[in-house]
């Protein structure tokens, strides 16, 4: 495989004479893919069934003349304002009951059947004049589904097919009484007609209705999505691909890249630290202009494994952005950095957002790979010279990982809908794990609960997940050597009741629970259990390590582990170094914010601190990057 | 008396043929109390007038088989969703407008008329059906009164009878306008029917109105309450009781208490600590397992109070709960001590909440006695170890405290309304002196305004109390030997307008007054002043203190005192040691957690400290009880 | 000039026996000003037609007759409740959707067309009845525009008047389209009927829309001010004034101003501190009892501009007040302090709010010179000991000020409309560097960026202005010796497109911008860039001041200087400093809270700090003012 590099361009927002420079200069810069189109409806269609397609043509004939890939945008993110005429009800409703209207983009409710009709014709409509063409080589479904929390609408729309869904889930409402638990407050239903959405209650919804909604939430956001890959297979075999965000688990990734070919995302490493990190004033001041040194392995990791195998960063940072509370700018070199780590991951495609800084409308500050008035900026000086980095790398395969974590997004609604502490978030339980397993020096592979199986690893992490029936746990055993489960695995039922058999596959009990403020952790040797942990009664199960208190912490049975809490990253270590050694693995004590990545032909070690690292005798500064061949 | 224990159980939510097993286990474990059927219309009355009544026919026989005692409470708390076909309008309105529907509890609105009557059905059917049975000895209106902030409803239901309370109140509107000071902004009324809800103003409302809203809405708690009460009593002599909350001031538990033969509350330790604490993380850490020192000790004051001398603990918190921020385990000894507190404050009755932990619905994941499979819990040991405790302690009979602290909601009301400074909170007020108090090894009482009188001091304590006119003080100087008045008591007429007189019953005058940063208080020796400051001008008042920097802290006018401002801690005991010698109550000087309470037998000492702590020769564990007798 | 004293008197609320005593004590006390009249709409008018003029004429009779000369307010700002029947939508609606109602203050919709026709008539007949009355020798507008967050309303009156005034900007629906950036996101429309208002939209609006709708709001302050104006002006040649607030930037002050003969505000000092300050709690307790050292002073300069040199404080603070988080009281002396700090400014006349403390309604903590039952509180003696000190001063002239800073409301709206970084403020920005100017012991003035070049300085500051077209730069470096521009300045066009010239007359360009956490500054020597860098290449310019890191920190063209960054106190005195230094202004170097004010007679000597300050020979306690004759 050899990784090619691209960025995302607007032709409607520049004047037509300037599409050839810039396509030349984009070409001549070393990038070869082209995004473009998602958010242009407006343009090819001013006013209802008046296609405006000549424009686009020439655009596209002028990239293509250049000698550029494109990648061509449905643009069902941004539909015209005449859209809101044709459905005045088109748009999603927050919690407290708003409709969000027009004005910005994302303004649709996924569950408005009228909108799903207009927007199956847009798509075939684009898809009859330009499937053909052979300069568009793979296709964009809408944008970033699920940015700016729309994926969960409170809006007649949502509630109708709420409840067609529910019917469809539960057949009759008595099943729906008892997978609920509506007995407990009186809360039974008579038909489901009489189910609302699990917002405006007085206090929390039934658990069971609050992520039955949430599953119903994703669901709406595959079908939208399905909706449109099926009319695109009908006219093309190019790659279909959907651009994912940083740390949005309100739907299934996993469900939506189902039908999709390749799976991509749009990666702003300065921007999520500021906007998404758990972590407080000293590790933000610390990365402020790298990102969290493990943020984007990890979304690599979990697009490869969305992708199954095949995956881009389809909107790569390339200076400062406009959107996180603040926008710095990246060290001289990150921009490179984070695309050679895409590559180091598997990326067959870093594509940078966007093209050129544009001085006008929302995003006038988000940075280019051009400066608004047409300079180079140091985004393009770092993409010309990643594209040097790419040609002296040559061929490059993906390593096989040994270790692997299991992510999985119903687990992630679960947690939200109970966390039953405030600290409790299932997306950092995982993240912590995998970053504890990156210090470590390893290359990690992330699986869905779908993909159990599909590899065999030495070791296999399962924190957190939901629930755990007798067949998903034995898929769970005999997918690695070593299995480490817990805290809270399989610790729910499928309708998120509590499971009586927990922890699974233990002869051992789980005797209460407790949620912790930080400062009412348990202490285990050096390290600590933070945020949960479980009062378990060992019974058959043994006993591997206790906390300084002489409770459980880590339970034994065969080659199963369980953690019965949130470890700390000294414990985390700590227990995976054992686990590891176990299994013959070798591990780094790798420092600071120095990472590794493997290929299976090179080594990559990146330096994501904002000091100098060394390492046996390697010695890197800030930002760089460091590359073997194996 | 001999104290009693008892428990919380939802035959619904089992299988029939459990039944008496649970039924056997609660005798054997020394419960003689269960308290059942307040979340059960929809099982009693599925559809309009089907009543089913058969079912707890034969869990109440199967109670009352294994001996028990049983409450019966009433269901309205939960109405069933056939309620909101009937009455769509039936819910309460928040302060931003939105109305709360359907999906949880307490989805009621206390001035919908409608919905009164259908309680007052429901409620005479119970009665008609179980009055007479032998094993029901108490009964149970409602559930948590004001939980999830139900007391105040902006709908237009509060609208029609605020405005009917109004008329009632003022007669004219003239008067009303004079009450509320209409003339400042032009805001005067020519009909009752002009009167808005005091919520969505532009800026704050006329505070009169504010109060008004506040006292008419705990009026309307009353209302509802005594609507039950009066069909009960006609049916039954059996104890009426309500369960109230943790620090709830929204309505007058006094007021609904004189309906009522038994007050009881619902103490949730750790969940209020954790909930409902003034104190940040240092506090916090240190009590996580065991629960604010205090906290437990005032309600049993406040709510022996409210129920003239008897009153219950209806739900005890028997491990963690699902509900607070955090919720952490109870230290082993915990639940026990927190029983045998209740028990030395003079409750007859210790439920815990609830016999099982249940294993689907909203609050899975809250301890019982039982866990989830059925095994007994932490909990039940502890409830088991204090029924043999109980047994050991004999007869108890309640001392007569020589102390007392005044408690009354409207004066929470009153600086709710009008705090005039962020950190000025009537309840924390109360409370800091009554903990002053505790610590100085003090059993105290709490008494409200109607009360004064009942009982003779030696010392009353009369914080904040908002209004004092001349009757009143006449009963505040009688009850006690010394009274200490102050900050800000008798500021207010009854139409919460400054108060010209305050300091009531001084020769002496507030020049101004500030609500104060706490980086702003005032140095008194080793003590300060925070939040709250009065610059008084002594006038022919006798000044027994004064601050740093010479301005009066404490003024006295022969057996009266007035506090001019909020004490920290030590300035506190300082002052109450002083006055408490005068009086010739001898005190303590309790080391960190440590706390005392006596009977008229007995003495009780409670570490709720983390550590050990050591008075006399005296030496306790954290968690531990230790009884002397008297 | 001669400065007078004044209070704000409402005769409405007291007995009518009661007017004489207190207008004899007002002209006895030294006042010779008193306002009336602008919240007494409800008994001017209680009912539709009925006006009732006796009580104002006796009223106006009474305070006439002591002497003083009277400010008369419309009471435009108080609507009674009958105007909500016959205007049910009259309400300004918040950014949520919600409708603020009757039962304070401010509730009205500056866009309502028939609100608008009833204040045009009861100003009318206002002005029919009282213009000619001599003891009424000025006029105020409505009370605090903006106050309580009512400039921007979200109501349909406002959207049909944002419509029209949209056409009337763009005239055709491309030009908006242009301006607006529309295409972009697909958010373009095809007539002005379209438009919608910028909230409720799923993320941020087309930041032009968002201005724009900032400008409306802003023109129709304005607008509604000149009808009253424009009324008054046909019956009276006495003063008009408005009272504006501190710290209010949500409409352009000077061009309501440009319709008044007088600006004047009301200064708070200690609830402007704790209720819009920056700065944290080291900053509010140094300064809790006497406000911030530059904030009355920065104000007072703004609206000597605003008034084109004719200024009041029209309510000045004489107290603790009711409104701000928390209330303390003045430091003895600081009311005093305040009132000749004004003076020192140019103030005409200081006139304190409230004369007497009401027990009433809303304000009742809020004090007066008197207390509420009648006594001399602390503010009175320092009213009068100010009287005094003005008689000994005798006739005070302005002096000219010899470096000014540029205020620009729309730069106001364009950086909250895009700030790019969490703490980037511009009242904040420029306030800084004033702050900076007032502690090197300058006299400022304030210019709007419609006086630039009606003085000439030897320095002009102009940080953050959104615009900078070739006109304006050059009116700008023609009105100093020196100008000082940045950061941010000129670095957007009129439609708020990022300006591809910037720094606007320098031969450089901006590479990206960066908005930082605090912890990511740049460190200049001993100083710092905080909040907001620009990466500038220096190109032609040359460069005068670099970072550690070696990038351009201050750029020179000729004359002008462009800054960077956000420089910190350090910083921005070391460059002002030198700056002076160039132009020959000698500086000072104040400790603390001292600060120094000269007129052209006299230098005033103010110590704001909480301790004893000596500069020279000078020694002054705190709240003491120290005067110069020069």
């Amino acid at each position: 495989m050899r990784p090619e590099l691209g960025c995302c361009y607007y032709p409607e927002h520049w004047p037509e004479e300037r599409w050839s420079v810039d396509a030349q200069m984009m070409a001549e810069s070393g990038l070869s893919w082209v995004r473009i189109g998602e958010f242009a409806w407006s343009r090819l269609e001013p006013t209802p069934g008046d296609y405006q397609w000549e424009w686009l043509d020439r655009a596209i004939a002028t990239l293509a003349d250049a000698g550029l890939k494109i990648v061509l945008g449905t643009p069902t993110a941004t539909p015209p304002r005449w859209m809101q005429k044709r459905y005045p009800d088109m748009f999603a409703v927050d919690r407290d009951g708003k409709a969000r209207g027009f004005g910005s983009r994302r303004h649709y409710c996924f569950s408005h059947q009228g909108y799903r009709i207009a927007c199956a014709e847009i798509v075939e409509k684009l898809a009859q004049r330009y499937a053909a063409h052979p300069a568009i080589q793979a296709w964009q479904t809408d944008n970033e589904y699920g940015c700016h929390d729309t994926v969960r609408s409170y809006s007649q729309s949502a509630l109708t097919q709420f409840r067609i869904w529910l019917k469809a889930r539960y057949q009759s409402i008595d099943q729906l009484n008892k997978a609920w638990g509506t007995v407990f407050w009186s809360m039974e239903y008579s038909s489901f007609d009489e189910i609302e959405l699990p917002n405006l209650t007085v206090t929390e919804a039934a658990p069971c209705h609050e992520l039955d909604f949430k599953r119903f939430s994703s669901d709406e956001v595959v079908s939208f999505n399905r909706l449109q890959t099926d009319i695109l297979r009908r006219y093309t075999a190019a790659s279909l691909i959907h651009n994912y965000m940083g740390r949005i688990v309100e739907f299934d990734h996993f469900a939506v890249g189902a039908d999709l070919d390749v799976a991509s995302w749009d990666a702003y490493p300065l921007g999520f630290l500021e906007d998404r990190s758990d972590y407080g004033e000293e590790w933000r001041a610390r990365f402020v202009r790298q990102g969290d040194p493990d943020f984007q392995a990890f979304h690599h990791d979990l697009y490869r494994a969305v992708g199954r195998g095949r995956w881009w960063v389809m909107e790569q940072q390339p200076g400062p952005v406009n959107w996180a509370p603040f926008n710095p700018a990246p060290l001289d070199g990150m921009v490179r950095l984070w695309s050679l780590e895409a590559i180091a991951h598997g990326a067959e495609v870093v594509s940078y957002f966007r093209w050129r800084q544009l001085p006008f409308a929302q995003e006038q500050h988000h940075a280019g790979l051009l400066t608004p008035d047409g300079r180079a900026a140091q985004g393009l000086r770092e993409a010309q010279q990643t594209a040097a980095d790419i040609e002296a790398l040559g061929t490059l395969e993906p390593a096989v990982a040994v270790v692997a974590i299991l992510f999985d997004y119903e687990s992630a609604w679960a947690w939200q809908t109970q966390p039953q502490g405030a600290s409790f978030d299932y997306f950092r339980l995982v993240f912590e794990q995998y970053r504890a397993l990156r210090r470590l020096g390893l290359s990690i592979d992330i699986v869905s609960p779908a993909q159990l199986g599909e590899q065999h690893y030495k070791l296999l992490l399962v924190p957190g997940l939901m629930s755990i029936d007798d067949a998903r746990l034995e898929r769970i055993e005999a997918a690695a050597d070593v299995v480490l489960l817990g805290p809270r695995s399989g610790s729910r039922t499928e309708h998120f009741h509590i499971d009586l058999n927990q922890p699974q596959g233990f002869s051992a009990s789980v005797e209460c629970v407790e949620s912790l403020r930080s400062s009412a952790g348990y202490a285990v040797g050096d390290g600590r259990l933070e945020h949960w942990f479980e009062h378990c009664n060992a019974d058959e199960a043994s006993v591997s390590l206790t906390s300084d208190s002489g409770a459980p912490v880590l339970l034994r049975s065969g080659s199963k582990y369980y953690l019965c809490g949130w470890p700390n990253e000294q414990l985390a270590e700590q227990i995976l170094t054992a686990l590891l050694e176990l299994v013959g693995v070798p591990t780094k004590s790798l420092p600071g914010g120095l990472r590794c990545r493997d290929t299976a032909t090179h080594r990559f070690w990146f330096n994501y601190d904002n000091r100098n690292l060394e390492y046996g005798d390697k010695r890197l500064n800030p930002a760089e990057v460091y590359i073997e061949t194996l």
